[in-house]
């Protein structure tokens, strides 16, 4: 029966995981009228118990919308959604993924609500807790099912599309995470509402980034509405926040390396300085903004090693200001920024690969940065930033 | 440019995430003139720097090895192997699962090592340290690369072959964990010699655990070859241990659900009252006795409903009884046992499913259990224990 083997032998087995990734844009989902989440949540017929569901809100989101959690417990009493256990209020920005008890108390709450792998955490809130609360929902059995709740612009263009989440250790943002892929990505222009307006702004930097890499025409896009955006303008906002979101999903899917087991990361133009920017600022500067100086850093320093032309540059420089957003900052002086590189580097394994521009629509990857040139590129930001 | 969207809108994208699984069987892979593990670890040509990698060993077996060490130095001092950085001692066996310092202290070193995505986490041991090693290194970096390099029988046949590790929280075993490929797993007859016959004897459970399922062929080579393997003849246990291995993972792959999304893990046959008799004794029983025992619980169970025929479930004791393993335990008739119906039910999400035997080498779930005739099943065994 058993065949015989030779001492050396090897058996090697390929095979693909498929996943499902669902992206639902509304308005008011919690209203009991909208049937939407009915569309997100299984509803058992096979005679096993309700399945479970908690919510882990966002402090800052549960403050500035104080009717949330009234809402949330009238939306889940319908017996045909899951049953709602527990509401986790978490502090949220990137408070949430430097402190350790934030996943432990998820923890803690999965298991004494026996959410289990058919049942349900729900997170409501910005990028940083959808990343810190996902990646202890994705441990907990191996992954349990989570439903985001995107509420600020950034999430629901940008970072609650994505299939990571992860937390910060040793001082190394994202230094620990996991890939998954959420059941749903639910999208609630009511949550934009509350949003001061440092926070409605900051989340288009991503928009910006992903036109300078990919898409010219929907640069032209942003930069026409951008003057509406920053006056809030919904009708002006939302074509920019969905494509950018659909254009972020479409890279996940067909970029053949969704969980980047390989090298290229060609989406995180302007990100490595980024990273940094936030961390030494003791992340007073948030995330987009951070990611809007970084882009204008490394839009200059194409510029100056011959990419990209000067009109080019400047269109950029032009569409971050009328779009409230930041273009420069002291900090980058600091010779710390440098060691974003290596960090950056660490990060993604093997060779640095920073993205560049050759033009607006077309970003590039490159090997090696001269720094005397970056040093030449901070000046130019300076400069610009200062007209 | 921007299409107009509706205020509901629902972009979808279904994507395969593709995984190659590797297993080597060999003897003597440390040995420098072994080419082997040069098919194991990718030496980089793109210029960037030699790659790194951390090793962690189980305490028990650096103690049964003590040349391993040194042999380890060896071999990676070719400059055509990553360089090794250190080498962790941790605790093995279950202990390693509950003491959460173990995955901080590897964290630790492959932050301070810069092990990067392009990196390896080499880990020696048996199935606990393989799952919380694993786990460390399959969320720093969100998963930097892991060769596992499985020095126990029930490792090498089962446990280092799947795609999950896990560590036990809320004394919940493997509450937490992922789902995880490895870039190759190692299986090193050399590494067995140095168990004890009590470890040798262990893993053999679970071949008669998937002989019973899926191969009343495999059962009889198992049943021919028991005395030998007892006796620790290596030419008996190597078709025994690769051809389990091997069947392992093909259900992986051909499965359809290696990540285990779905409902069904047909391969759990005798496992909810392992896992409880594990965690009841202090983990004095070891995870492949406690195999063994829910083994012969659930076929008596089997054969008191009717499933299975008595001369059936007579060769699955009597294999059993002769590879030296255990087919019942006073622990049994404790009432806390049946909790672990429940915990395991949780575990798997939803219903619970159970694995039953309709013959050697026939599963079949089901989702009810009769406590009552649990209860015999138990009495049953017992009195085949005592004769």
């Amino acid at each position: 029966m058993s065949p015989t083997y030779s001492i050396t032998h090897e058996i090697r087995n390929d095979f693909g995981v498929p996943f499902t990734h669902r992206l639902l844009f509304d308005r008011a989902v919690l209203n009991p009228e909208n049937p939407l989440l009915h569309t997100v949540f299984e509803c058992r017929t096979d005679g096993a118990p309700r399945s479970g569901i908690i919510a882990v809100v966002d402090q800052g989101l549960a403050n500035a919308q104080p009717d949330l959690q009234a809402a949330l417990t009238k939306r889940f009493s319908d017996p045909s959604l899951p049953e709602l256990r527990e509401v986790l209020l978490v502090p949220g920005g990137e408070a949430c993924k430097n402190d350790p008890t934030v996943i432990d108390r998820i923890l803690a709450s999965i298991e004494k609500h026996r959410i289990d792998r058919r049942s349900y955490v729900a997170i409501f809130g910005g990028g940083a807790i959808l990343d810190a609360a996902g990646f202890a929902a994705s441990t907990a059995h191996r992954g349990v099912r989570v439903v985001r709740f995107a509420s600020t612009v950034l999430a629901q263009l940008d970072a609650a599309i994505g299939v990571k989440n992860g937390v910060n250790r040793f001082k190394k943002k994202n230094f620990v995470g996991t890939f998954d892929v959420p059941v749903a990505v639910v999208c609630d222009e009511s949550m934009l509402e509350s949003l001061d307006d440092r926070h409605w702004r900051d989340g288009f930097s991503e928009a910006v980034k992903i036109a300078c890499l990919q898409d010219a025409t929907f640069f032209d896009a942003i930069s026409d509405a951008a003057d509406l955006i920053r006056d809030r303008d919904m009708d002006a906002a939302r074509p920019i926040i969905r494509r950018c979101a659909e254009m972020h999903l479409e890279h996940i899917g067909s970029g053949g390396d969704p969980f980047e087991r390989l090298e290229a990361r060609p989406l995180d133009f302007g990100h490595w300085a980024a990273h940094r920017l936030e961390s030494m600022s003791d992340f007073g500067l948030s995330h987009g903004e951070a990611v809007a100086i970084g882009i204008c850093l490394d839009s200059a320093y194409s510029h100056l090693i011959g990419r990209l032309d000067e009109t080019e540059f400047d269109r950029i420089i032009d569409v971050m200001t009328r779009l409230g957003l930041p273009i420069s900052h002291p900090l980058l002086a600091d010779d710390r920024l440098l060691t974003g590189l290596e960090e950056f580097r660490e990060h993604l394994g093997g060779r640095l690969t920073i993205t560049l521009l050759d033009e607006i629509g077309r970003g590039v990857d490159v090997h090696d940065v001269d720094l005397g040139i970056l040093r030449r590129a901070i000046t130019h930001l300076d400069s610009n930033a200062s007209v």
